[in-house]
């Protein structure tokens, strides 16, 4: 679809932006303007144009963007004007809270599947899912046309997890495991740190003090 | 400690840095180059220096930096050359992981209570916490010098739960549900979109069809 990479940071932004617009959508508001985004999400007005820039011109001049259409191109862009196919590998606590997390599902992200290699875990249920074992990952795959795989075991086998799930055809992969993973080229790895989050609190709480 | 503010960006950036040098200190190895870090981190040289940069030259032209001293600085530079003391309002499935989670004792920071209103789980435990009622905030707040809360409940209640943490001292929230909350100014805010981290994968995946 686009021949360039705009920085992770503009994606995350444009990923805040479309839940506020969303959010007026329902609201019944037709028209934005960039100003007024900046103070919903709580960023600066130029940043929002230059984010919006990126992907051409959609608002008009002394009028704004019309609300409806700047959500869909959002979405577009953020590659959610689609329903994505998600395996989970990990029936732990945080694989568990995962797959049971609404706003996956919200933004178009089905966990089709949760599997465990834990004999307890195997055939216990989360919501609506039954934890299967390790075995039928290439089958579940195929038969969903999962792309997405996410990591939720210990780090000892995170690695092992991921060579799996990228021989079983995923092509993207969030890691929670707190450990550097290796992907080939042609799969898109995103590692996810919880205590990263921890840690720039404690940054600014220390440059304060 | 520091009058100025430096992006986010490299506030995480320094965070994965201080993980791979610290991995290095615990191979024996002295002394490294940026190329070297940015080598082991995946991002260019030129960003190590760059984001080095914002504190001061710590290296030696033509030899690099000595791994145990730049450990240190990083450390510093996080806020994590102390423990910060965690409170978890919400034991679902998420806060549940979270308290579970070790990567956040690993980096310094100890939970050191997990609140809940419900009565089923209240007395209940997690690894070494026992779950307590909302009313024993103040109290733990105060005699655990605590500075971080994180909100792990419904969106319906995040507003409310951080409410009680504000007013009961603690400066650095984490907020996990998906709603926008207000916090006092003072007080210093992070949000966790869990599904933020798909959404990056999404628009890779997206991207490239």
């Amino acid at each position: 679809m686009k021949a360039y990479k705009i920085p992770e940071a503009t994606v995350m932004r444009l990923s805040i932006y479309s839940r506020y617009i969303n959010q007026l959508q329902n609201e019944g508001i037709e028209t934005i303007s960039s100003g007024q985004i900046a103070e919903g999400v709580g960023v600066s007005s130029a940043q929002v144009r230059k984010d919006l820039a990126y992907f051409g011109e959609f608002g008009t001049r002394g009028v704004g963007y019309k609300v409806g259409e700047l959500y869909g191109h959002l979405m577009k862009i953020l590659g959610l004007d689609r329903r994505w196919n998600v395996i989970i590998i990990g029936a732990g606590k945080l694989g568990s809270a995962l797959a049971l997390y609404q706003g996956f599902f919200d933004r178009g992200f089905e966990i089709c599947a949760v599997l465990d290699d834990d004999e307890k875990k195997i055939g216990t249920r989360l919501g609506d899912i039954t934890i299967e074992p390790l075995e039928v990952l290439k089958e579940r795959v195929k038969e969903r046309d999962i792309k997405v795989g996410v990591v939720a075991v210990p780090a000892a086998h995170s690695q092992d997890v991921t060579d799996k799930l990228v021989a079983a055809g995923v092509k993207a992969i969030l890691n929670f495991s707190p450990r550097v993973i290796q992907v080939p080229l042609g799969v898109t790895l995103r590692n996810v740190d919880l205590s990263m989050n921890l840690e720039v609190l404690s940054y600014n709480l220390a440059s304060n003090r």
